[in-house]
Order: structure tokens, then C-alpha cells, then sequence
């Protein structure tokens, strides 16, 4: 039996852009269904009922959910192609720990940036260079997080490239004037076809995000 | 060459008590120092500069940070005996599951309750009541979370046991009236030796709290 793949994502997602470039690196086809937050289908509120978020994954009616957690169970089921995770257990720790914190350090900051005003946004512009500043620091002169090749932190991080024209907008600053490695290694990441082809376009996120705050408010 | 095992830790620490069960599981050997969290060791933020926090293990020189990780890099490099993560990758993707639930929603609620008074200790309260119900729910009538053995989501949430005592006491309710399969479920995993030599003494842990809102109020 073939296997069904169903990926329950939103396109301007960060987490579910991951779960894209995970599925493209291995080469697997699969079902894509846009979901509309603000009016969940049946199907996300049934596979997701904790936390009732996309991504979620539906593999021959199993849903996995959370973003990394899928990264990993793709990783480990095709595990023939294009290895995510590296094989040496403290390798693995390393790249886990980056993606980590990314989820950690990164997102929220990044939220708050076009969420808020004031002093708010002033605090979430230094939290989020902070953060970016501690992985251009890591990622050093190194072309990838884990050294050579594209692996799980890349992911973990390279989707929030297509925010970060949003949050320089909303912030007013340069990423760039920060952390120029990052960029590059931006660049660098955006040259592969699973990344390039999974990532939204940063206009497009930018006015989902003017949406958002026209619809809600800062 | 032996194997060099630092523990940087605090005995009172859920994050900590993790580690202590899965290197106990696995019956390794490892030199545990006690951490003052007022005063780090130079170790403590050579080793986890990002964070620095407890625990991080020092596997012949190389540290590892964040609890689950850590547990995660255990079982892999000590993988013959006591594996704590399933074998097969959806369950493998369940057992993260519940053990990042743990992480996301256990712990803040349970910190809100001794930091927290009035409305704030209430909304706590619902809060960490609401997540164990959903943990109660999950277990069943399931001698473990992944079923027949002890694993990596048990190992996860059964270290805040030896803090429900601290939360029943600040919060003035009882776990067991909302959750009984869970308390069952808490005094079948203290039957293990892993388990119960890991633990703090409820009592400690509560008198550390009580040590922390004398010094730092409410």
C-alpha cells in the first residue's frame, strides 16, 4: 500500500514551512491542505485536539503533531534519504538544542515585533537580535549549523527568513546590519529547492500580517 | 578510556530529576555536583552559556544542555540497555509529544502557583489542573503513557511529582481528586529505583519554595 500523506499547514507558516522542506528533502508526495485559523476544520480539531494547531501530519490516518516532532518522525521513517539529523549521538544533541532554541528564543520575539509598540516593540527588537546575534555567533564561518550539509537546525531556522522582511518593516531595522553570516547563510539555504520552494514569499507574509493587524489591532 | 560523567544539577530541579532517572536507568556512574543557582559555577556558564542552566551533563568534556535532550542523548549513546524512547517512530513521535506537552504546560502553571496570589494563583491553578486532566486523559487505563513500560513521557512529567505537594499546599486543592489514574500511575513509577532515588523529597522541594518566596516575596 502507498502511503497517504495528508499535511494540515498554513502557507505563511514558520512551523508548517518546516514540515515542507522536510517532506521535499526526502522526495515524498503528498496531500496539501490549506487550513483557515480563524475557522479550523473538523479534521485539524480531530488529529490535533491538545493544542489544535497546524502543522499537523497525517500519515495512513495517524496525525503527528509540532513541528520538530515531525521533522523527526520523517527523518526516521525515510531515513535512507537525505538525513536531517546527523548520526552521532552528540551531533544530534547539538542540532536539536539549536532548533530548541529557535523555537524558544526566536518566535516569540519575532511575534511581538508586529504585534506591538512602544517600548514593547523596542524590547522584542533587542530580544529577537539578541537571539539571531547567538546563532550567527554559533554558526560562525561554518556554511551549515551542523558544519558541511543542510540539516535539522537549518530548518528549524530558515523558515523565518520569509518573516524577516515583516519584521524589519514592523521594527524598522536591518537584520542584516547584525548578522550578515546569517544572511548569507539565508542565501545559501534558499539556493536548495526544498527551501526555496517551501518558503513563503515575504510580501505575501508581510500582508498576512497587516491583515492580522487590521483585524485585531497591534 | 572510561567514561567521564560530569552532572551539573539541583537536587530539587524536575529538569534535573530527568536526567538522574534515565543515567539511573541505564546504570551509568557519573559524579553529580550541586549547583547554587545565587552564585553559578564558572563550569555551569562555560558549559551552557546560551542558557545557563541546570542540568548539563559533561560526557567526557562535552556538555549537553536542556533536560529532554539530554535524556534523548542517553538513550541513544547507552542504547543496548533500558531503551526509554520506543522503537518504532510514530510512538517514538507520541513519547516527544507528551513529554514537550509536559514542558509547555506543566511547568509554568505549576511555577505561577507558589510565585503567584489572588487571581493569578487561581487562573494557575485551572491552568495546571486543566493540562493534568489532559495527561490523565491521555494515560487511560494504561499502566504507562506508552503503554506497558516506562519511557521517555513518564520520565518526563513523573519528576513534577515531587512537587504536587508544593502545589497542593500554595494552591490549597488536591491533584488526586481531579486526576486519581495519575497519582495511581506517580506511585506505580516510585515503585522503580530510578525513579525513587531521583526524586526530591516533597517536603524539600517544598521548603526550598518556601525559602525562595522569603527571599524573593511572592
Amino acid at each position: 500500500m502507498a502511503d497517504e500523506l495528508v499535511l494540515l499547514d498554513v502557507h505563511v507558516s514558520m512551523f508548517g514551512m518546516r514540515v515542507r522542506i522536510a517532506l521535499a528533502e526526502k522526495g515524498i508526495k503528498y496531500e496539501y491542505r490549506e487550513e483557515n485559523l480563524a475557522n479550523k476544520s473538523t479534521l485539524l480539531l480531530e488529529t490535533n485536539p491538545v493544542h489544535k494547531k497546524i502543522p499537523v501530519l497525517i500519515h495512513n490516518g495517524k496525525p503527528i503533531c509540532e513541528s520538530l516532532i515531525i521533522v523527526q518522525y520523517i527523518d526516521e521513517v525515510w531515513k535512507d534519504k537525505s538525513p536531517l539529523l546527523p548520526s552521532d549521538p552528540y551531533q544530534r544533541a547539538q542540532a536539536r538544542f539549536w532548533a530548541d532554541f529557535v523555537d524558544k528564543k526566536v518566535f516569540d520575539a519575532g511575534r511581538k515585533i508586529w504585534r506591538t509598540i512602544g517600548e514593547e516593540l523596542e524590547a522584542a527588537k533587542k530580544e529577537l537580535i539578541d537571539a539571531l546575534e547567538i546563532l550567527e555567533g554559533e554558526l560562525g564561518d561554518k556554511p551549515y549549523f551542523n558544519g558541511g550539509s543542510f540539516g535539522f537546525s537549518d530548518l528549524a531556522l530558515i523558515t523565518f527568513y520569509s518573516w524577516f522582511h515583516t519584521y524589519e518593516t514592523c521594527g524598522n531595522f536591518s537584520i542584516e546590519k547584525h548578522c550578515p553570516k546569517l544572511i548569507k547563510w539565508a542565501k545559501r539555504c534558499m539556493e536548495r529547492e526544498s527551501v526555496s520552494k517551501s518558503l513563503a514569499d515575504p510580501i505575501t507574509v508581510y500582508e498576512f500580517v497587516l491583515m492580522l493587524q487590521k483585524k485585531y489591532g497591534h
